[in-house]
């Protein structure tokens, strides 16, 4: 336990506790009446934003065009694909009535939006000049997972893109899998500063309703694993189900291929929980709407001297988002655990004494490190600074998700591995009993992907659970 | 009935038929299988899009920032605030039950969010430092109306913003109401290209739990008002109800001062029916994502040169969203009738015989007017010619609900007005019995609103329903 109780007062070791403080104290999450449902405040919903807005930008140069389905699912919508709706029916909320009215029929808040969509795709599309098509939502979706709820990491309602796309071709649909991740995978690594573990979910693990789940894994503080943005091939299973045919050039009718891809809002409290340390919340610079906050130290013989060159250079680093921390009620040292706490990336001090050299003390919210620079520099050195901060949080990342994945070759490995909070990486054959036995055996591991790129020794490897031929290697390990 | 059956066949007067059919044929809605709840089609959802990112940045200059609250709301926090909750009570949507489990306590889908961003307010507000709260929300909200559906005009789902401030005082509150409504009125003239007549709704009229309101309010084509953004001054009515109280600068305890507003999806559909005609679609060339549509005039002998010319051309005229429509299955007939559906503000047309002249044919969507542009002129020229389209559908609004507003000084006069499918301006008392009077004998108007500026003839006026002194002159019609 720490003293200052306006910031964090445990160490991030206690990962839960250190997390829901974290999520108030930064301001970034508040809880409801509604349990598992948060409030997004300011802060983290900029970010969200933010991310929207490049992975937009991304989706466009793809084709892929926005629209909006309704919220609510007709039941039977929802019961036409069998492996979907097993798959989502235990955590649908359900509309029953409108007013004082009962309706005739259930309505479904959606959880995902692949019945209501493919209906209509089943009217619009007719031929193969239909073809591709290519739409993506922003909206909310509800499933009320029945498991402890954790800000931004599993809330009953949460923000996504769902992305739902047609093609008259497997080969056209498949190569999307490409695109769509790579999209992904630069908004973690260039904006979130999250590297990631990429590769196919295992059969019991994909989609329902999917042929095959790609999907991106990331390591939390607590040993964890956490699935992020994933894209899925639908084969025709959906086309089948919800009757998307189409006259291809050769004026035969075939069944269309499909896919679907997500990114939520989840992967806000993934950055948070892997940046942030025991002081606060910390921020790559590139997501930070504020990205420097200008500390004047104010004695009462040159307060207005200072306050004037805070209020310039306030003006002069306004396109880094600057904020002046002039309130008059708090002592410095106040404020800089305050804006630690919420994880502005820079912190400039000014002083008297600084003023008298013309320069200012630069402090970086990653690692602390202090610098003194000269004034005229600072524009130019405090955007060198903030690329300096995204890149040292990307590294860190990798070093952190490196040093948490060890090789297993058998039950005892896995089971160290687990309790050593780490991920294993290990090979296994592909039967639903193996997966079911390395869960129960290990004690909760489950197989989070298996990666595209498999070790050469493959070949001669055997299941970790049943000692047969290995199919693959892949990442297990305790999940969200 | 018209002969072309792919574009709409009925004229526009024969108005929600009319309507429908550009809903489906210009691809800018669809319905499903929930009755009331539409699919916003990409057309129509870019143009939200572009609304959102325009009213945002200057919410944000407004220091309004965004946020998310749940979709979920506990009926007790609903039934707080009791004209809002009487107000809302017959049209939500309710959740009561989650996979199997039936709720504890039903969970109301959003009607509006006063009840459940009022209850954190009441937690994190504590001080006058606290003051002003500026928080805003774009999302998705359900009011599950027994009248019939239109797209756009009335769904049981739609699109809004939610903005809700918090200020310290009374004047602070009431003074946002400029500001909101000069942002409102921005979009509505600037990009929408509609005026509208602005005032205070009557008290009868006004928001469910607001101290008043200030509406703009549009004529549709059918002769029916419908409100657009609106503006509500809550007083203190929420504050007490929801417990938001803060210290004032000399330590006392108050209620806070509240206001809400909100844009809705609404308004594309009023847009839509205002400027469109017969032929289908016209947009206001600042919304429309793509502006210009060539279409090339293909013989087979000089079918490659137009070609190359027309993607030279789409390349130039890319920052005007310039789309080719190249296909060679298609006479050029077709695709003219086609894209005056969809509503390109602008057509190019070029053939072999302008490709020697050096020129083109430039097609006006909203008047028809055609002009030959020397192809080195063109980039310059169609910047100005879509600058005279919007600003012609603007003039063309203008004139519309101009002509569309007569006086009245009797019921006689009302009933004229309204038979003659126009809104008439006249003297009332505020007395709910008039208005409940005015609507019983006129046939179904009501007060529209109030507008600010007040005739001088008023202190001598009579109101038209009891013939004692009228408080003010009021706009009255038959409304959505």
């Amino acid at each position: 336990m720490k003293k200052d109780t306006k910031g964090i007062n445990v160490e991030k070791d206690e990962f839960s506790e250190w997390f829901t403080q974290l999520m108030i104290k930064a301001d970034l999450a508040d809880y409801t009446d509604v349990s598992g449902a948060i409030v997004f405040k300011p802060t983290a919903y900029a970010i969200w934003e933010k991310i929207k807005e490049e992975t937009d930008k991304r989706f466009k140069k793809l084709g892929i065009e926005n629209c909006y389905f309704p919220l609510f699912i007709p039941e039977k919508s929802l019961n036409k694909e069998q492996e979907h709706i097993k798959g989502f029916a235990p955590e649908v909320a359900w509309v029953t009535h409108a007013g004082e009215t009962k309706l005739n029929e259930r309505l479904a808040v959606r959880p995902t939006s692949e019945a209501i969509m493919y209906e209509s795709y089943s009217k619009w599309i007719r031929s193969w000049r239909d073809l591709p098509l290519k739409l993506n939502q922003w909206n909310n979706v509800v499933r009320w997972e029945f498991k402890h709820p954790v800000p931004f990491l599993r809330t009953r309602e949460f923000l996504w893109n769902e992305g739902h796309t047609v093609y008259a071709t497997r080969e056209e649909a498949e190569k999307e899998g490409d695109e769509i991740i790579k999209i992904y995978d630069d908004i973690c690594r260039e904006f979130l500063a999250l590297p990631s573990l990429i590769g196919k979910k295992s059969d019991k693990e994909k989609f329902a309703g999917a042929v095959y789940t790609i999907s991106m894994e990331f390591l939390m503080p607590n040993g964890k694993a956490i699935q992020g943005p994933d894209f899925h091939h639908d084969g025709q299973n959906f086309a089948k189900a919800y009757g998307i045919k189409f006259l291809n050039a050769q004026g035969k009718e075939e069944f269309a291929w499909q896919n679907t891809f997500a990114f939520t809002t989840r992967m806000l409290g993934v950055m948070f929980a892997v940046h942030s340390d025991s002081k606060g919340l910390i921020l790559p610079p590139r997501v930070a709407t504020n990205k420097i906050v200008i500390v004047p130290i104010l004695f009462d013989d040159t307060k207005e001297k200072v306050l004037d060159k805070s209020r310039e250079l306030e003006r002069d680093l306004a396109k880094f988002g600057a904020v002046l921390d002039a309130r008059e009620e708090y002592k410095p040292g106040f404020k800089f655990n305050e804006w630690e706490l919420k994880g502005i990336p820079l912190r400039i001090e000014i002083g008297p004494k600084d003023l008298e050299k013309n320069s200012v003390v630069v402090v970086r919210r990653d690692n602390g490190e202090k610098e003194i620079v000269k004034i005229n520099d600072l524009n130019k050195k405090v955007g060198v600074l903030l690329e300096d901060v995204q890149e040292n949080l990307f590294k860190r990342a990798g070093k952190f998700l490196k040093d948490g994945i060890a090789n297993a070759s058998s039950m005892k490995d896995i089971k160290k591995t687990i309790n050593d909070k780490k991920i294993a990486l290990g090979p296994l054959c592909s039967s639903k009993s193996c997966e079911d036995n390395l869960k129960f055996e290990s004690g909760g591991a489950k197989v989070l992907n298996i990666p595209f790129s498999q070790p050469s020794v493959l070949s001669k490897s055997k299941c970790i659970v049943c000692g047969k031929k290995a199919d693959y290697f892949a990442y297990m390990g305790k999940s969200y």
